[in-house]
């Protein structure tokens, strides 16, 4: 294919957003807008692109860093106003994609073909269209012979004109030298003196240039973003895509609804995920793996069999056949062996915890080395802030920790040792050793009577 | 406008609701149907407002309170007998609005409307009705040259009749005069000896009396609650209105279907809604804040830029730029000033925590003032009851509780103090003291192999 | 009725489920299909069951166990092959009821009403077909004169026949002789030699015999699972039939598609279920009781009046006007009695709490048995395990219990004992006594100055 440079218009405020942010800045399934259209530009292999910005510009420039070049447009004055700006920095032999910054559900293929058949067919122009069972609001095609006449705009459209279905997505490929010789072209058409984009289509008829057509199977590709009800929708469409393309590679999906699944994620085979649960970032969740209700993963491993209930994990990797949950919270740097139970009201951070360890309930375990078959009683928490600085924890193979423990780190606990119940321990621990921190238990008769007095 | 009196039904059973509550009694969106039913009468400013109970009468009664007046219907004959009850107090001057106490969603726009239609017209009566796609339970609407001929029940109507599409609301206005005259000539129709109030219809048109229509355009308004599975729908179609008002408003929503907003709630521009999220009461959530998921707010203000997830709060302020949660219960009385963190399995009752402050873990909290920027340990427990009452915690700016600490209170702990982790601190602690309950930690070597033995 | 057996084919992999599970052993709604289909062949009351296998025969036959005999089919030749492996089993005189293990949303009453249709027409074979919206890719009936002509395969019907709504289902009653005679005369269709059991039917025609139809009025009763897209999606009719019923029998549900109940569950008058909850297996939740949002309750009792939200329950018994959560967790052998209150983050096991108990927050009650108002303080943990068995605690009615304590278990504490914050008990306690272990609380005054040195 011949070289494409492909223009994003990011330029608009969005002001049915009703934001602080630009509109291309508004999250889809955790990333913003702009950064869907690049993917999406980038799956047929376009390297050259040029993103035009106004409003928020320089959130959006830095946002964009060196990913593309970046036009800026002073003023507002329609797409066509847009797309002038970027004529210096566009070559008369290269092909120009033009797509907009807000729809975020066009797919890579769809463009993939737009651009074949524009070089194949060697026309000037070729907009990508859509058939709408309601075409309300979008401009119509108008065909002759089934060869295009033009873009009628909603609010020109005559009765019979409405009644088209076929839509304008408002993505293009031009030939560079036609874009260049039609753009200059164009007057602005209105009171506020804006350029229409696609009055260049009526002067390419009028010079007898041929326009093609490449009619897109999916419909939801054209959709727009211009208010937080059009983004939901989009929203929606892209997780439903997610939990198809998953469960028919074999993971059951209770309620797909409620499951929310993020781009990046990687499921295995025979992985049940329960209702109110999202997956997010790059979490990869292995074989069998039974996650949820009420969970919400993000950037997570989770080894095979593991099971993971109404918890929150961060950052985390859960080992082969842990139980997690229900209530526990796993922060970043959390690495749990196979077999591990972290239950409920468990906060672990930056811990190893290794094979077949129990930490039941209540616990806090940070900046910690548990090793493997030890037993955390409830209560148990690593004092590992000084108030200054964070110290660590060590507690090695199948020690015994009591009940409302506290390990004021740094502290080392040897093998096999036990600590009785209410300790605070601030020295080292041998092997084998019991360490014990507590008073005599002191008992006054009559207490009861005595108080009521 | 002229004087106008509502009369609203609201002494059925509700048979088919099957409960011990009487039907205008069950909540929708939190609140009773016989208040959304009130709240829409006063929107056109009407005062004079009569219910008519029967079923569950105590309960409607006092519920009530001095809102409406309140007449007995004692046995349940039928719509035209209730209305009957109230002539002695009707006016023959004045307008007379009928409504049903189930029907909740009617708009108070649309009263509006249907009163001024009504007073403009001069007509004996006005009927609301809406075109339903499927409007098969309801009576339709008879019009012959576009003028009301009548009303037709389901269960006598032809197939033709069937086929009409218009129907009657049950919402009605009449001349007060007029609906006297005609109600004393309705009869008995059915072997239980129910009079219809729609029976009128026929009545004043026989005398010539000219009848208005009011169609609304929104058929959801005529949705009548007669059973859970209505309660359901009504309830979705209410909240759907919510979150596509808030959506329009700036608020972005994750997930629309999951996501609960009451009536009253507040929310500022740019606030994100996460799943599986209640907001509930008279919350108010201002700009920027980032709520859920799985997050229950009742009555809270949570200010700009705050951060909940997996949490419940009631009667709570959440300052600017604070972080709560997953799993944070804020009870009534707390009030969390800027940047202050709660973290997991963390209970704050009644208690003030000023700006800076830390509880990140496994802490409770009650009837407690935390200065600024204090460190507050995992497994802190403030010990505010003695079995009879309550009493007050004080810790000043910048102290650093250790872990597993209680504080019996009363007992105040002065600026820069430490508490060391494990103590039980019941006297009053100095600024910058070092406060601490502790043994002293005993080693009994061998200890796994005595066991054993 | 005269003797039925039912046979059940089950042999399929399930391909599209890419799975290492047997098709059948998905699970919906918290069962196999299969136990489904079992369930509904058990309505009409059939008791001799066949069900073919083949593909994770061991897994199946274990699972069925005395439930049905099993004949194994040993390669996959097609629906005709797998019913000729049970021919050796079939009795002539009786009647044959032929099932798909994957179709688990057909009725019982349906299968008693082809049955019976069957039984009463004599005919030789009785089809059990549905009309839908969309029939592609179900074979279709061909009737003439309204009298059953064959059924034709969506790949080999033309345009007219495509337009058929009416579709075989897969579900089939016949005579045992003329089963067993037309099976012998079918002969492999295609390249992989499968034979069909659909081609019984032109044999049978051929023949002269006589063959019915039944067509359900449920079309979704026809939906079979081959992939785990449609196993959603029948999960999702199942789910909402449960809870239409619920909602028609008198309780009210916040939100319906976000509850989930099983089939076994028994739900009384006036109950309220709120969003994002899960009730399973066979819970029984009684009049009035309140639960939700975000729980999940698996095999419980909920007793009248009780409230529950926030929190997980397994195999637990809350009693009359109990409050738990938020974020409790209740396992296994908890019973509570009447009015207690369980608070948050608080787990039970295995303990009896009597009437107007309260452990309101952050403790761990295990292997216990609390007696009457008790006041259980924040962070209290019964210490039940010693690293190799596990003991009981028992606290008497009206004991008073500090904060951080813990209970070294076995240990008794008297009625109206009070037990010191911070304590670790390891000794009984008498009746009305006060019990403590506890240091002097030292000051050390401006420690904090000294530590910046």
């Amino acid at each position: 294919m011949s070289h494409f440079t492909a223009v994003i218009l990011a330029a608009g405020k969005g002001t049915r957003m009703k934001s602080e942010l630009p509109k291309v800045m508004h999250t889809l399934a955790g990333r913003p807008l702009i950064d869907h259209v690049l993917e999406k530009v980038a799956k047929p292999g376009i390297n050259d692109v040029i993103t035009i910005v106004g409003h928020g510009r320089e959130m959006l420039w830095e946002h964009l860093g060196e990913r593309t070049r970046v036009v800026v447009q002073e003023e507002q004055l329609g797409t066509g106003h847009a797309v002038m700006q970027v004529l210096p920095l566009i070559d008369e032999d290269s092909s120009i994609l033009v797509l907009s910054g807000d729809q975020p559900l066009l797919a890579g293929h769809t463009l993939q073909s737009l651009m074949e058949i524009h070089q194949k067919t060697g026309s000037s122009a070729t907009v990508l269209t859509a058939v709408m069972e309601n075409p309300s609001g979008y401009g119509r095609i108008l065909k002759e012979d089934n060869v295009f006449q033009g873009i009628i705009e909603e609010k020109d459209a005559d009765v019979l004109q409405k009644g088209i279905k076929e839509i304008n997505t408002g993505t293009y490929c031009f030939n560079g030298a036609a874009l260049k010789f039609a753009l200059q072209k164009i007057t602005p058409k209105n009171a506020q003196g804006e350029y229409y984009l696609t009055d260049v289509f009526d002067i390419l008829l009028s010079y007898g240039q041929k326009i093609e057509i490449f009619c897109t199977d999916d419909p939801s590709e054209a959709l727009g973003i211009n208010n937080r009800v059009q983004l939901a929708e989009a929203e929606d469409i892209l997780y439903d895509r997610i939990r198809k393309y998953w469960m028919m590679e074999g993971v059951t999906i209770i309620n797909p609804p409620s499951v929310f699944i993020d781009a990046e994620v990687v499921l295995g085979k025979d992985v049940i995920l329960n209702p109110f649960t999202m997956i997010k970032g790059n979490t990869r969740i292995e074989e069998g793996a039974n996650i949820g209700p009420s969970t919400t993963l993000i950037n997570c491993v989770c080894q095979k069999g593991c099971q993971i209930e109404h918890s929150v994990a961060r950052d985390a990797v859960i080992g082969e056949n842990c139980l997690v949950g229900p209530y526990a919270y796993l922060r970043p740097g959390t690495v749990l062996g196979k077999e591990v139970k972290v239950g409920d009201f468990v906060e672990i951070k930056n811990s190893i915890i290794e094979e077949g360890t129990k930490v039941p309930h209540l616990s806090y375990i940070g900046d910690s080395r548990l090793g493997k078959n030890v037993n955390i009683g409830a209560g148990t928490i690593t004092c590992n802030y000084d108030g200054e600085n964070k110290h660590q924890t060590i507690i090695e193979d199948r020690v015994f920790v009591g009940s409302n423990t506290n390990f004021v780190a740094p502290v080392s606990i040897g093998k096999e040792a036990v600590i009785g119940a209410g300790s605070t321990i601030t020295k080292d621990v041998p092997d084998q050793a019991l360490a014990i921190e507590r008073s005599q238990q002191r008992i006054i008769e009559n207490w009861h009577l005595s108080k009521k007095k």
